[in-house]
């Protein structure tokens, strides 16, 4: 049987399992990157594996998200990556260099090979023939030091594209279709890979602006073939080098298949508020608009750009609303600047900002109460742009630009003809600003730079043989991670600093509990069914362990909490009876007796002893998962290997 | 005797009183200009006022300062602006135009006209030979109004300039040695005025830093001759028709004068943490710089870029460093942009920013911590940058692109020969985006666009006949206005709402003095020596009097906060006997038989009655003052004019 695309690449990579649907694979990845909002616990995690250096064929960290700098945490944190990516071997993005999934693109992506980014919009390298995934920090720390990544094998969703895009309609209408029909939801489980005759349509840009925007199907990644246009575009960045053709065998199979003809396609747009909410634009057409806004990982490339400018050089944009340019990269910057685009795009009224995510994350751009803001954005959540009860429409350029002129939603097909213009044969590279890995000798005599916001990754201990502490809290079913760790703007800019953290831990459950948990720790959480659901946020494990929990014991866990608390050294054990859950009260003392020798030797049955009563308990996890508790944790693991 | 400058000006739109140094005076004021910080509450205070249209020959509405949007306030009050434009006639520069300064030197500001701006570094408008000056929101208000600025008439203080300046030396340098010499209170009570023969050595945009950068000496203004220069730069902006040529008579007296030798200046540059801290470049050099920002109302105009942009044609920006470029216009963007010099500066790394303040008002670009910021602002006071315990130093162009170059303090004649560049005989306008005033037609119809954060201007009663009320509040010596109303990140943002920052006054002194207030009010403070000294702000007087604050009787005031108790309409009384502070406890009831009589009559001794107690007070007003107390406030008053 003939392979997908998909298939062909984890083929190349696997190092552990077989690739069977839904089973656990392990990975090789060849090249990682994170940004900065992520990126600090990342390297703090990557700093307490104890690696000098990176093990990945190439690893870039990026500054993109907290450009902002209201104080001096974000600054910190930007020298702190610089000097961190100066000792370990990696290439640095400084702010204000681009988004790190365009900037990827350009100048380091390459087809066939695996990334792991520590952002959701990762995929966006799909449009370049590599399999690119968004994963955790923690999980991005553990292949920068040369470990598998570990995932279920993905089932892949064909996705065969015929025709030819019309005048007015581009990339983005491709994805704003398939959200449409599958929904947000569509594409858990899968790797969206597109193949058919309309692909050659479709230049490196327009693949990547759909493989990024496929994120919002839920879908692991996306992934185009490697072909013509691909080389073309490698050329272009003076990388064709790195070439290789990558298409899927005539016959593949796929687990499911849907045919998008483009040349049927129209200008579509999703309404208020989820990117699957997609509509004609015709249908929402007059519509007044405050705020227009081109950029973000999903369209702010030289094409999309271009298409603004030369939209507009005969045109003027309405002084109704606030017109503003988020370039991708400096390399789009440049190549828009010497062609005389920004000049067009400045004399139109632009607010032309630094390259990087901006509005997009909820950095700024807010727009005003009760107004419609049209974004060539990936996501229009409820308040993420920082507005509650916004009105954010996510749109192509084509259609941001047509309301830029009218000041009101346009289908842009009233413009009239479409601007003809070429790609750059050679792109400026627009890369003065990123700065190459040092060698191993000059990395090594690199000092990290930490502010004081900045706190070194806690270590974590093995568990004791024999195990005891106390129920420190008792909770009750479908406890959040946001009970046990808030977000929010008090929250965040703590994210590099766990001790700081640490002490919003079960806020909104019990005010009182960090306060126990440092006198009377270790201890036990005891909580009922669906434990840990919502975020993947890996604070919530991280937090609770650095002030003492070292054991959870509840009805059921949700599947990623539970898998973070793993990674974190938490053992995660279940009631085998439910109706135990009221034998045990707050503030008791409880025991596990063997408890080392117990995870060594497999046992899944285990007792909790508590005064004289015996709790059977169950422990359900694999022979890895076994190591790295009795390690501690993932890190303390990884760096016994 | 001849006349300044400054007294040419004066004479020509003197309103009320005589030319006497020291003696108030009102002027006729023939442009105004507001930002968006101040601007909210000064419309909402013209608002009030009740007039359909501004009388003055030329006002402008700017939005510079709160670009950042991080929730709807900003995009509100953008909003807002523009409408409040657009009804009362007024030319709007919208969000991402330019710095105030910077786009009316080039679009507006005319030679012998006077100027008024809600913003201190107004005096950037005596770079054209206009007497341009900071007041606050109301005063500005009055001005649209038509109604005479009053000031108490300034002495001069003139400089003369000589010889010419070296290469890698400019216009910031000069100021710079001001400051050296006088300190940040050596202009307190005068005009600075230029004169000499290096006058014409000197562009308008030069003398336009240096006028502004005046604002540091603490002067009521700064202001240069008018001469082939100034008509140079008019006809450069197309607007030739706009000059007149004036200059000092020979025989012109200067209440100080001092002379520059420009060819002996040397790069100069200001430590933190004050504007007059100021060394020669050498004496600091080497020092690691982390941040270059090149920009601000005092150093952004096409001429400071292309200096940067031009020495770094042939070098490479450090790594070490984050090198930032604000420029001041969108005229300035637009030139940059045709004459390939952005182009150079995107190439050499620069984060180039929307046209606006930002991080020179704090709003983002804050330092790293302990670290070294280099910035062509005029302020580093402690702080101010959003970083505590910065770093922060000021200086030209030159010497900011000179570190940017080598990581480190550097004087930048160390670099060479200065570059050779020719600023454009004819300016592109970069006007797209500034709105001419609507008809008066038009305006009527427009209606404003309040967001939820924007309250209007509280309606204020005059005084009863006989006036009675509760003490509400009894405070000691030396109650600040920060005692009074408090400023910081939660109560700024409520500028535009008199109501909700009303919830903070006197937070500091009684948390139950609102709710007090509220209850039993209207009533009287109670306050010792030096009441109302600090800040000059407007709404610690207009906060407590929206509460019910209607008296207030002290031992003595501080000169400005007794003017503002006077603009919003409350008695300000002094004890007749100090000793008499001590016959009155919170919460009684007092009385003032006759108070409107009173007033009206010119009466300097009242009585207040407490029980059966007799208190002789004092109250101590021009009799303009005595009419506004009358009317309720100084917008009653007018209003009725």
């Amino acid at each position: 049987m003939g392979q997908t695309v998909t298939e062909k690449i984890l083929a190349a990579h696997l190092v552990e399992g077989e690739l069977v649907k839904g089973q656990e694979i392990g990975i090789r990845i060849d090249q990682t990157l994170t940004q900065d909002a992520t990126g600090t616990m990342a390297y703090l995690e990557f700093e307490a594996i104890g690696i000098p250096r990176v093990q990945t064929e190439l690893s870039v960290c990026y500054v993109d998200h907290n450009l902002i700098q209201s104080d001096f945490r974000n600054a910190d944190d930007h020298r702190f990556l610089q000097s961190v990516a100066r000792k370990f071997g990696l290439y640095f993005s400084p702010p204000g260099n681009g988004i790190s999934h365009q900037v990827h693109l350009e100048r380091f992506g390459l087809p066939g090979k695996t990334l792991l980014g520590s952002d959701s919009h990762t995929p966006t390298g799909g449009g370049l023939g590599m399999l690119a995934m968004g994963a955790g920090g923690l999980d991005v720390a553990m292949a920068m030091a040369g470990k598998p990544f570990y995932l279920v094998m993905p089932k892949v969703y064909g996705i065969k594209l015929t025709g030819k895009l019309s005048p007015w309609v581009s990339a983005r209408d491709v994805l704003l279709e398939v959200l449409r029909r599958l929904s947000v939801k569509g594409g858990v489980g899968y790797v969206m890979e597109y193949f058919g005759p309309g692909v050659a349509e479709l230049s490196v840009t327009d693949r990547a602006s759909i493989t990024n925007f496929g994120a919002e199907l839920g879908a692991t990644s996306s992934v185009f073939p490697s072909d013509a246009n691909t080389r073309e575009f490698l050329a272009s960045q003076g990388r064709e080098e790195g070439f290789v053709e990558l298409v899927a065998d005539p016959d593949a199979e796929y687990d499911e298949v849907m045919e998008i003809d483009l040349g049927a396609l129209e200008p579509l747009i999703a309404c208020p508020s989820s990117p699957d909410n997609v509509v004609p634009v015709r249908e929402v057409a007059g519509k007044p608009v405050a705020q227009v806004l081109v950029g973000s990982c999903s369209n702010s490339s030289l094409r999309d750009l271009m298409v603004v400018a030369k939209t507009l050089e005969t045109r003027e944009v309405s002084r109704d609303l606030s017109f503003e340019i988020n370039p991708g990269s400096r390399q789009v910057l440049e190549n828009l600047t010497a062609q005389g685009d920004m000049l067009t795009l400045v004399k139109a009224g632009a607010r032309v900002h630094q390259a990087g995510c901006l509005g997009c994350i909820g950095m700024g751009q807010a727009p005003p109460t009760g107004a419609i803001s049209l974004r060539t954005f990936p996501r229009n959540f409820p308040g993420r742009s920082g507005t509650k009860d916004d009105q954010v429409y996510l749109c192509s350029p084509e259609v941001a630009v047509a309301a830029a002129i009218t000041g009101k939603i346009t289908d842009p097909r009233e413009l009239g003809e479409y601007p003809h213009f070429a790609m750059p044969q050679k792109y400026l590279p627009g890369d003065s600003r990123i700065e190459p890995p040092l060698s191993a000798g000059d990395g090594a005599a690199v000092e990290i730079v930490r502010g004081p916001n900045i706190a070194p990754f806690p270590a974590f201990k093995a568990p004791p043989a024999d195990w005891q502490g106390e129920v420190l809290l008792k909770v009750e079913d479908n406890i959040t991670t946001d009970h046990i760790m808030p977000a929010g703007a008090r929250v965040l800019p703590l994210r590099s600093n766990v001790p700081a953290i640490s002490e919003f831990v079960y806020e909104a459950v019990d005010v009182d509990f960090v306060k126990r948990a440092r006198e009377r720790g270790p201890g036990l959480v005891v909580g009922g069914d669906n434990y840990g659901q919502g975020s993947s946020r890996e604070h919530a494990a991280l937090a609770p362990r650095y002030l003492g929990v070292e054991v959870k014991l509840v009805k059921s866990f949700a599947r990623i909490h539970k898998a973070n608390l793993i990674n974190f050294g938490i053992i995660p054990l279940t009631f085998a009876d439910p109706a135990d859950y009221d034998q045990l009260a707050q503030g008791e003392a409880v025991r596990i007796p063997g408890l080392c020798e117990q995870l060594a030797a497999g046992a899944e049955k285990l007792t909790l002893e508590a005064g004289s009563r015996q709790i059977p308990v169950r422990l359900e996890v694999s022979p890895r998962h076994r190591e790295i508790l009795l390690a501690g944790g993932l890190l303390n693991w990884a760096s016994r290997q």
